[in-house]
């Protein structure tokens, strides 16, 4: 088995065009820069990608002309995971034949308050039905958004049954407490664990978990990966994570992630087309950015290299 | 433009087939068994539909093969709202094309505290991408699932700026201060507010909304239209009402109400089939089944003519 994906992933923004659909060019490049400034790999069609707001032939579609575009298969992780079984298994099968290096499943999440033995059954078909060996999956516990939850119990059904494929769990509860709990409970069976913000980045590396899969990292890769970078080198981390954490901070504060992340992205791009988001979601108010970018100023944050020419 | 439908409304339960695929056959009879047996209309593709569990494609083939087996378009309203403006543009176009009486739209569900800007362009969006002046737009309001509620400022910016699409809204937030409250406000701009529980069915009528849309209704048609029709004729709709809401306690009882529709189905039926559900759901347990059933016969519950031959 190839060695498997770890360190710093982003949940990738996805850029439309005025007419909501996909814009494709945006898309491989900021890819290709967030790969070359910082990113060991990309989580997209993350909730931060806005990708329950695309159809399964859209993300498709977008999937492979990434990697036509030149973005290697073994750096993705793209998201998979619907409210139904048959996209499930469409998204997975076919991220897994284009070479990805594993899948982010989000629960079933439109009904509510389901019992773990019909969780099991979903993932438990998706791996069946998928049906390859190469399949690298990891759960994705978000119950602020999600609702359902990832329970411990399911974990451990799944492990049992499917050593192989079940590979870990991006954990977006923001509950540190659990998240080194998963470690304690299932680091030692191959279970890869990555926090689901860069603010538990150092603390999820000194536990034994694999890294972080984080929003911030559409725009603060370099920052983040220093994180990762010190802790490997064993010197400098904890510096390294307090300036992770305050642009972390900035961004948080704004009323809504997504939009906030696209409103720094077109700012530091010089490109404003990359401020539409798709509904449900709508752009910031112009006070709100300017106070955002503004404070991120005050930190000389910067995107280098990401102005386009 | 043609009458719109009222009354009583199905969200007709989608049988599965064991390896999960829809049941085709089994769909369409019952859909017919219900238009026979005193449903006015069916809300297919709806919450106890388990259509979030099913993909765009299923659900397009799935209604097509219904009005291809005899079921009349003009009492359909199919569920076709999704995370995804794509999938609800097409859904919708094709449910219009189809000839269908309306159709009901969840918000998109997946963000939760989305601004009422964005869920407005979501709306507005398919409504012009449809661009077919027989569209008629139901809202469908169910907080506990969907947790993204239709506001009634969304309601009214929508109706504002699209009276004839605009058709009207089913309230399951199960609060009845609230649809009581919508047919106030918006009952006299043509908007047709469908209780979500036969239990507020009389309620609704008296208050000048246009009946229910019921889970119920999948197993309890007579018994539910017989309020409907006591209330047009002005006598009995009492007591139709109280032996109406007995049979819903009893179904409400249940720990999950879509396995539990299934198998009161497959009991009258002499169908064990219909027990099947799709993950993320699961049967209900035999002793939960047993009680359910027994106490359904206490009240001389039946389902005349459901019965395979």
């Amino acid at each position: 088995m190839a060695q498997r994906i770890r360190g710093v992933l982003a949940p990738v923004i996805t850029p439309f065009r005025p007419d909501y659909s996909p814009d494709t060019d945006r898309f491989v490049r900021h890819c290709r820069w967030l790969l070359a400034n910082g990113c060991n790999g990309l989580a997209v069609f993350g909730t931060n990608s806005e990708a329950n707001s695309l159809s399964s032939g859209e993300r498709m579609a977008l999937l492979e002309q990434l990697v036509a575009g030149g973005v290697p298969p073994s750096s993705l992780m793209p998201g998979t995971g619907c409210c139904s079984l048959t996209e499930s298994v469409e998204l997975s099968a076919h991220a897994v034949k284009l070479g990805c290096a594993g899948v982010l499943m989000l629960p079933p999440f439109y009904y509510k308050g389901v019992p773990d033995e019909g969780l099991y059954r979903h993932f438990s078909e998706v791996i069946q039905r998928v049906g390859d060996a190469r399949l690298q999956l990891y759960l994705y516990h978000i119950p602020p958004v999600a609702i359902v939850p990832i329970t411990r119990t399911l974990i451990e059904r799944l492990l049992d049954a499917y050593p192989q494929a079940v590979a870990g769990l991006k954990d977006s509860s923001g509950d540190w407490s659990h998240t080194v709990g998963l470690i304690a409970a299932f680091g030692n069976r191959g279970f890869d664990v990555f926090a689901g913000s860069e603010v538990f980045l150092l603390r999820t590396l000194e536990a034994g978990g694999a890294g972080c899969i984080t929003a911030g990292a559409n725009v603060n890769p370099h920052g983040i990966q220093a994180v990762y970078g010190a802790w490997t080198a064993r010197e400098g981390a904890e510096t390294a994570q307090g300036s992770a954490d305050a642009v972390r901070k900035v961004l948080q504060s704004s009323s809504s992630m997504i939009p906030a992340l696209k409103a720094v992205v077109a700012h530091h791009a010089g490109d404003p087309a990359w401020r539409t988001v798709r509904p449900p979601l709508a752009e910031l108010g112009a006070d709100e950015e300017q106070k955002l970018l503004a404070t991120l100023e005050e930190l000389h944050f910067g995107m280098p290299g990401l102005r386009m020419s």
